[in-house]
């Protein structure tokens, strides 16, 4: 029996690296190691990880010595690091060449963006994209638009409130901007197909469940629930002066992570809606190729059962 | 009959604008205009292009609507600016994308290398790359790795000094790195093939007369000119110094175009001989397309029969 490809994950606990472990587990196909911070290899998620018997590496980014010990013998490594951490990921590099990793996978798992000047955390992973290339090491990039879990909207009854992590009840300009859109627990599923894919080397992937435009998001939610809903609406002038303004509250406070994760926000609807970065189209113009078509057989949950199944009760609020 | 393309040129006296201009002219597939700085509309060579019949533009890159009555009805622009002024490409591109331009070919046309990091001629570029993407305009960069006519050495017998832009004696490491090679003058004959080729829209693509190494350059001008060479030899060690002094003197002196260019100089070192950047294997994992691959019967000027011209007499020093 062939040796299973070694995947060393960075970021197993959070919520994309939770939905990458579990679709590389679900896959078989992988033997899957854990990189932690050594401050996290002693919280309950990852003491969860370790009865579960998978192996454990905690080693700090700044320790190189670790990061080669825990990267020899990988064949994948994936960073599903946080978006405040994304430059740390510059760190692992030096690593992954030396100890001659076939194929890293860095913190993409956003929406399509223009590489720069469109998003700031957009600009920070197009930074990282350099450091490989310029390093020369084998990778894939892999976008999955914004989660379903995220773009739901909020229905009069209360019902689906539960698994909102915040209320959706607006329409951002006309509300036709095609927008692709993932289930978060298709993201691993996805990745298992995707690393083990020798058309998806050193190239951009984007995956998607459904591609749909928020009036078409809120025509399934009406048709599902059977409620009326009544979005309000925000104008591309608007969205642009929420940008400002997140921008100068990050000015004023350079390093309040919050005040980044403001901007961050503003800045997806920003290149959503107004821009319509996250759509098919610019993702062909950027070259990407469409997981949907490279494995017609993988049928991803569509929005439609996804939104049944939170409106029976079954959802989960995403950070909690 | 079919109406010709309008490509408009910018940089059209420049060596690489020149080759350009006579491969789309030769083509006979284009209708060609010419975009020149007011500076720069009664210098003889623009006067001569004025009295070939061609159309010319002087425009300041500062007056945008200038930009945009020259830019109006051009199917195609490409730039073939200055190194030192890549950056005001940018003031081009909002009147490219307003006037609905189909493609823009930004001043690329050198050495393959990372996108960032590794030249500093090379970061400017991609700045203007990831304006162009901002954007979403239709593009195509191509470079052309470095000219023959500043590849070939200096022979003891003197007889191809005459051709030489600077002496060329050395050997750079082992001088096994492979080097991708075009001739000036086939430059624009690729040109004329790739701009008007749907395969090339929206990606990076290379040409080359010949790949070689150092190694087989020096072999080729001793068996076509019958002499002995003997190449000083230069360790990867000090062309990274050489790298380090050229830096250290730009930094000095900021605004010194020469110490810019002095730069360029000892980083085209680096990237082809140290880094081995501007191989067919750099541009492949760099997603490039290879213009041989995709005119198998274009036939370019290979680098033997472009050095056994030269010792001929019937070359030409460069910029001069």
């Amino acid at each position: 029996m062939a040796v299973k490809p070694k995947v060393l994950l960075l970021g197993a606990t959070g919520e994309t690296g939770a939905s990458i472990l579990n679709g590389l587990q679900e896959s078989g196909n992988f033997d899957v190691e854990v990189l932690v911070r050594p401050a996290s290899a002693v919280k309950p998620s990852v003491q969860k990880l370790r009865e579960q018997g998978l192996t454990i590496w905690p080693v700090d980014l700044d320790d190189f010595k670790g990061l080669v010990s825990a990267m020899t013998g990988t064949d994948i490594l994936i960073s599903a690091i946080g978006p405040n951490d994304l430059l740390q990921q510059k760190k692992l590099l030096q690593a992954a060449k030396l100890t001659g990793v076939k194929r890293v996978i860095p913190c993409a798992f956003t929406t399509v963006a223009a590489p720069t000047g469109a998003m700031l955390l957009r600009d920070e992973k197009e930074e990282v994209y350099n450091a490989i290339k310029f390093l020369g090491i084998p990778y894939t990039v892999i976008d999955v638009g914004y989660w379903y879990q995220i773009s739901f909207p909020t229905l009069p009854s209360g019902k689906v409130d539960y698994a909102q992590m915040v209320p959706v009840k607006t329409i951002h300009g006309d509300g036709t901007a095609p927008n692709i859109l993932t289930d978060l627990r298709d993201i691993g599923r996805f990745v298992a197909r995707i690393i083990m894919d020798d058309r998806t080397i050193n190239r951009y992937v984007y995956t998607s469940g459904d591609v749909l435009s928020e009036n078409e998001i809120y025509r399934i939610a009406e048709e599902v629930s059977g409620e009326k809903l009544e979005p309000s609406r925000v104008s591309n002038e608007d969205i642009e002066a929420s940008v400002d303004q997140a921008k100068a509250a990050l000015a004023e406070s350079p390093h309040d992570n919050m005040k980044r994760i403001g901007v961050f926000v503003a800045q997806y609807e920003h290149s959503k809606y107004v821009r319509v970065d996250n759509s098919p189209r610019y993702a062909a113009y950027l070259g990407y190729l469409n997981a949907r078509q490279l494995y017609p057989d993988f049928q991803p949950t569509s929005f439609r059962d996804f939104f049944a199944e939170v409106l029976a009760g079954k959802g989960r609020k995403v950070y909690s």
